[in-house]
């Protein structure tokens, strides 16, 4: 195996023989993904540095890793002795990659980036932000030249969803892709969105971990719809089911068959966020319409097949979530916090419905749980005992659906500002999950309702308070969220968040209390149409860390019905041991 | 005087002679002002609509007047025997400018506009929408060479505010902006905006109604500073003064002194939303930085002695505002619209320092409060007597300071509904006023504070919470704003926004609650620093329209609070006769 610095040394050979002044890994793959397979994990291959985002500059004096605070202590720590220089992003002192870029190389430079993980998008920001000396080459990946071993596309089985699970067949669905691109104007769409494809398909598979998509892309034309992924994962009656609606075609040969499929008249339609410069550069029509990918907004909204299978996974969800509750020992026992991950799991798998988690679990206690983003490892797995809080974020894949569900978990006795930060994120959480608005109204708009009584405070999180998630797919998905960025998308009605504020004071503890909620019809007025959220996490939450005085008459009144709603949907499903617990979590305050 | 049909067939020959298909009148002036002088008033010239938003679209065969549902009734009225044809925007069946000429000319055309009027922005977005078939011909104005007596650009005289009332000259704040202007890495800006030019040059005049602004350019480089404006509208002790700072320049030669002045190697600083096409003709460069102009920032943030000015400003309104309610009979008294807000500018008058409205008051009775943008006129002037409410939103400049403030008055009894719907309405008022919140907030995630309280009944209003406002300048100022839209602008020490939420049942009656507010800073704690709202406005709410069980016992405090701070303020400037109304209108709840 190469070392860090064999590896660096061949790419900047590399660079000088196409003559790259710097090259760029922006750390994604071909299809913009969040999650990416081993293949793309080209950041990690050149770095060392594991975490899940950030960008890299190699020159020929200097390697620059780019990332933002969550990863800096992490970072620091892998990137030793790699050669590497951390960068860290929106801190003072610190240039951002363009900056880098535009005063190390005010004299002019050929700077490289792989053209398969590069979107029109991205290639355009480069374009209008870097100094006009500064000539972006997008090339073949000179990464893969390096990597001996380097990993193949993955190829997992696909399984194919029935439709009376998902609610509407592929065909149905390619027939509302193609009704939505008439209106566009365009005759054929190019996606590159996995979880958008798995969606449209009925397909599931686990190239990525925790996220069951494949790797492909789909071409939707007025006629026809070429599926391009590799032959071999699908099985002969899969094959033949696909046939009556795809062309099935070869992973690799994607540009081939855009070439000669896609004539240069064709008005296509094409995300530019999620389209790479291999996309386009095999386009012979340069009449291209941008536009959000068709299937991410009919994939958001969840018809009622699907919102019948999120609900059932969270009453399944809720069966492991309590039975795991009741035999927690919080007040004498002694648990590592991966431990606890896995007895969380072990209850889960008791359902045949169950098929693995959502996400890496997130199990943190104290300070560690004052981390927002977590993950206890062999070397770094602090023991849950004595008086703390545990911050427990995880999520299950059922036949039906999916779940992400954070509690905070109180061991030993809390202390009064334990309780008071508890019962403040609890407010927000409330607050959020019982807004009305009306039809119309984004996501960014109702963000504050979970902030308000923290701030009041002088207390403060950081992070988004709701992301949208996936039908059996992926944990984070758009185009939706609940956050104080300006994303100008809708809330509509079948459109999934989650509801988590938290509050996180370093080096003591961690809180965060996440629900998921879904956007159902309300009232409609002399003032129009109005939505709000019905809730579908099912457990309850942690009652020893409310401070009953903090909340309103009307709060209270909300903690109790939704525990009132939790006992009567779990106590015929959850072992008889675990109804003494759930009793007595579900009592009123 | 030529008749609206003569002026339409006038431009169409001109049209015909120029090969054009179609002419734009966008309806603004070369400044992009919300509101402009006579000169620019073509959109009414051409088509009778005195409305203050819309756009017009003129072909061979049709005139198109393209405005929101502000204006419909009037526009609809106005229009009659006009020969325009009155196109809704935002409503479904009415296609906007864009789709009508990418429909109507689907086989090419020339389409013309006034490039004076033309922001660089809107001919980008032009460039970007309309159909490749389609040519945008940024042209002379056409409506120029047909309008025979069209008015001269204004000149009114300026008067230069002392640097005791500014704050800072207008030497410091030329610094202030060269050092910004170093720090984006350009040598030259020039600023068009109206206000921003006031603002820096600390000159008031009185080209356009009610907004104290000169018509200039103003064009600032690292050593020199040009002043395009009427040479004539300067006594000799402000064109001496000015003369020490500025190169004064008459305002038509501004094309040629920045061709003359501006070097083809300058980096040049423009807001490309306001600067139109005459200017970038003009330059040399196009080495061009688009951004928002360095002033509008600078003003945005008001510096204390700017405060201090704005405080007297509020006072002296607050005691115009209590004399002039004190004499108000509200329960035998008739009266129309505009006698009301007559008498209230009498009561303004009475104080030295008061030098006009700032904008055209609204008086609007029970339906026609219900019309957020209702103007009375002599023809349409309601009497107000009997039951109901009474909507009144008034301003004032001051020489220290400019006041916009929004009271609902009742008249007679109110209805259950009437009081609850006020109620609300003050709920969402006083959730903004002391909301607390992190530095960097942007307005957007405040504002649904205001609306919370009216979506939880059902009710909503329809228009933004609230909108930036000027030191003895603009009553709409940006770049902040308390509004659902995407505006990207944190919240900062010193701005000020108005707190307006409101509520408008159609036929019946309106409710309107707004004092002004700005951010100052509050505690800082480990989670940051944190800001909140003082409020300017010294005025009582209606308490005969306060359902105080509708309150929480924080929200009566606050009122309480509000109220006994308002009588402290006043009681000892008032009239004589108005200390009894004063003191029950402020007593306890």
């Amino acid at each position: 195996m190469s070392t860090l610095s064999d590896r660096l040394a061949a790419l900047r050979t590399a660079m000088v023989q196409q003559d790259l002044a710097a090259w760029i890994i922006n750390g994604t793959d071909p299809h913009s993904s969040e999650y990416v397979a081993d293949r793309w994990t080209t950041r990690e291959w050149i770095s060392g540095f594991s975490g899940s985002a950030g960008s890299v500059i190699i020159t020929a004096d200097e390697a620059l890793l780019f990332t933002d605070s969550r990863y800096f202590i992490q970072a620091e720590a892998e990137l030793k002795e790699s050669g590497f220089t951390l960068m860290k992003l929106h801190t003072p002192g610190y240039p951002d990659m363009v900056q880098y870029l535009n005063t190390t190389f005010s004299s002019g430079a050929r700077v490289g980036i792989a053209k398969e993980t590069l979107t029109i998008s991205e290639r355009d920001r480069y374009a209008k932000s870097l100094a006009a000396s500064i000539t972006l080459v997008p090339s073949e990946d000179l990464i893969d030249a390096i990597w001996r071993d380097r990993p193949l596309v993955p190829s997992t089985a696909v399984l194919e969803m029935a439709a009376e699970l998902t609610g509407f067949s592929a065909e149905a669905k390619l027939a509302q892709v193609r009704a939505e691109l008439a209106k566009k104007g365009a005759s054929v769409t190019i996606i590159s969105s996995l979880d958008d494809i798995a969606w449209l398909t009925n397909l599931r598979a686990s190239d990525v971990v925790y996220n069951p998509v494949f790797y492909a892309y789909l071409i939707v034309g007025e006629t026809q719809a070429w599926l391009c992924s590799n032959l071999s994962r699908y099985s002969e009656e899969i094959r033949s089911s696909l046939a009556e609606h795809f062309v099935l075609v070869p992973y690799e040969e994607v540009a081939e068959v855009i070439a000669k499929e896609i004539s240069a008249e064709e008005r296509v339609y094409l995300d530019f966020d999620r389209t790479t410069l291999v996309v386009e550069e095999a386009l012979k029509s340069d009449n291209l319409v941008s536009g959000r990918d068709i299937t991410t907004d009919l994939k958001a909204k969840k018809n009622p097949t699907e919102l019948e299978g999120m609900r059932r996974a969270h009453l399944l969800d809720g069966v492991a979530l309590v039975n795991f509750l009741a035999k927690l020992d919080t007040k004498a026992g002694s648990y590592t916090e991966i431990e606890i991950s896995e007895l969380l799991l072990a209850e889960r798998k008791r359902n045949k419905e169950f098929l693995g988690e959502s996400f890496h679990p997130i199990s943190g206690f104290n300070a560690n749980g004052a981390l927002p983003h977590y993950r206890a490892t062999e070397e770094h797995n602090s023991t849950v005992t004595g008086d703390g809080l545990l911050v427990l974020d995880t999520g299950g894949h059922y036949e039906s659906g999916m779940t992400d569900v954070t509690r905070t978990i109180l061991f030993g006795e809390a202390t009064v500002q334990q309780k008071q930060d508890y019962t403040l994120v609890l407010k927000g959480n409330l607050a959020l999950a019982s807004a009305r608005f009306p039809e119309g109204t984004f996501g960014y708009q109702l963000d504050v309702l979970a902030r308000q009584f923290l701030w009041d405070a002088g207390l403060a999180f950081f992070h988004g308070t709701g992301h949208g998630i996936g039908f059996r797919l992926n944990v984070h998905e758009g185009p939706q969220s609940i956050s104080p960025r300006a994303i100008t998308v809708a809330l509509e009605e079948g459109m999934i968040v989650s509801d988590e504020p938290g509050l996180y004071r370093e080096g003591e503890h961690g809180i965060r209390i996440e629900n998921i909620i879904v956007v159902q019809p309300d009232v409609t007025t002399d003032f129009g149409r109005f939505l709000s959220f019905e809730v579908l996490t099912i457990c309850p939450f942690e009652r020893t860390l409310i401070e009953k005085d903090l909340l309103s008459e009307t709060e209270i009144a909300m903690v109790d019905a939704y525990h009132s709603w939790v006992y009567d949907e779990l106590h015929e499903l959850v072992d008889e041991a675990a109804l003494p617990y759930l009793a007595a979590a579900t009592a009123p305050l």
